[in-house]
């Protein structure tokens, strides 16, 4: 007795993390039906029990919860009122659970459209990596409706192992993944700087993780990130590009309050440094080859 | 059976990181004599069981081991060498385990002229703070000659939990170190702007805090020194000058090798504004104060 079972969901953007989500969805029993521009992520729909659609529309029709996991506001509102867009295909009741990272003013001006047309909005960041999503472990951090909250929980169960309620306003969500992401990039650029620091004065660069990760210098990112220039694989698990795109809302967001953050502006420099040396879809450890290229240090080379 | 029974260690610098070492050598069977410029510390020494020396030569007249707890180059410099120092009175195959965070140059320089006189240098920096220095629960990250390590292991052993062996060459050790403050700097320093972030968008502070303590954002210095914020307890546990002092060794090594740091350098900067809008001597997260006395939002108040 699945959470899903009967029920008709739709998946909107099937990369890595859309993809591990609509197979959360159909492991918990939901039909569900997906779009993506790129053909391979429709053929892995397939593969996996799920039903290719033509358009965002074709795939919302008729579907209870639409997810959509695209990567930004303007993504969201073609999904939503773009051509062949989702809003006319779903049934006032329908919930639209959106997991772009966005501002939250651009989350309240979507689900302000949306609920003047009976459709429930649920502003729903995650968080959790390509794993994460794949085994419905996510981190969703969700603010909306009570009736948002209800005609989506089935398949927030069934995508998420913690499930933060932060209130009944569309765009908290969104306020709370974008400090996250302040201090995700924050921390990945610092890790990146401290291991060349580190390689310029010729330490062991696997001690200093051993060291660092027992210390109070320690962050989740240092954790993560740091192994992956340890053995110098770039291929991306987050790439570059997703933190230019992110410490530029934050930078965005802060500016229009009049809020200083420089340490999040210092962090978007390296990050568009990065992207300028060409790196902009490598993995966002990619920082550190940055360091590499201006300074006399020597990072591990693949083996 | 203790490890320090019937031996003799001297502590220089008393405060709250040396304070707690010295109580850790007695309760290991030491005698231990001790030496600061503040009558208090010495008074706590003498109350804990151990002797108050007039200054460092005549706490370490006879010490095998002597424990130098105080801030940085020029101190432990002083420490050895100045008017009194240690150096004159230690005994040939006695050891010198130094504390105080400083470049590896320094360490180098120091332990030369010491290692001419016969007399042993264990760089040894600490981590971990000052419950930890009371219960010998430290953190150290130490390197030196094997006799060096020798003469010293029955004081580490008291003081410290986890012993990292780091190489031969005094100077490593602080080269570790000063990767983990420039981390620790600029961790604080982002904790404290992502803060005052969250409360420009009006968010619950302490639910930012549990969402993030949970989510890839989070750092040891978030979990750490968001709570001082959220009680509004600036009390230095670890003061903001700490940090203007260690991200300055940072920033001077870092030009001396042509190394860009920029996140420190930037983290730095906070720190140095919050020092000259009066809080130095206050806890390290009043950084987050300092963005209160300039952006329109409110933190926590004390209660």
């Amino acid at each position: 007795m699945s959470a899903g079972e009967g029920r008709a969901a739709a998946v909107i953007g099937l990369g890595s993390m859309g993809g591990g989500m609509a197979a959360a969805l159909l492991r918990a029993g939901f039909s569900v039906r997906g779009f993506d521009v790129v053909p391979a992520n429709l053929e892995r729909l397939a593969a996996a029990g799920g039903a290719p659609a033509a358009s965002p529309e074709a795939a919302a029709r008729g579907a209870e919860i639409v997810v959509s996991v695209v990567v930004n506001a303007e993504q969201t509102e073609a999904v939503l009122f773009g051509a062949a867009g989702c809003a006319a295909a779903m049934a006032p009741g329908a919930v639209f659970i959106s997991c772009a990272t966005m501002a939250p003013e651009a989350v309240r001006a979507l689900a302000a459209r949306l609920e003047a047309m009976g459709i429930h909005y649920l502003d729903a960041p995650i968080s959790g990596g390509t794993a994460r999503a794949a085994e419905g472990k996510l981190t969703i951090m969700a603010s909306g409706s009570k009736a948002a909250f209800a005609a989506a929980r089935p398949a927030l169960d069934a995508m998420a192992a913690t499930i933060h309620e932060l209130g009944d306003e569309p765009g908290t969500g969104a306020g709370f993944k974008m400090v996250n992401q302040l201090l995700a990039g924050v921390h990945i650029a610092a890790a990146c700087e401290a291991v060349a620091f580190a390689a310029s004065m010729g330490l062991d660069l696997r001690r200093v993780y051993e060291v660092i990760t027992g210390s109070a210098g320690n962050s989740w990112m240092f954790e993560n990130r740091v192994p992956h220039i340890l053995d110098a694989d770039y291929a991306p698990r987050s790439a570059v590009d997703i933190f230019t795109k992110d410490l530029g809302i934050v930078l965005d967001m802060a500016r229009r309050g009049r809020m200083p953050v420089p340490m999040a502006s210092e962090a978007l420099q390296l990050f568009l440094m990065t992207a300028a040396a060409g790196m902009g879809r490598d993995d966002d450890a990619s920082v550190a080859r940055l360091f590499a290229r201006i300074a006399p240090i020597s990072l591990p080379e693949p083996s």
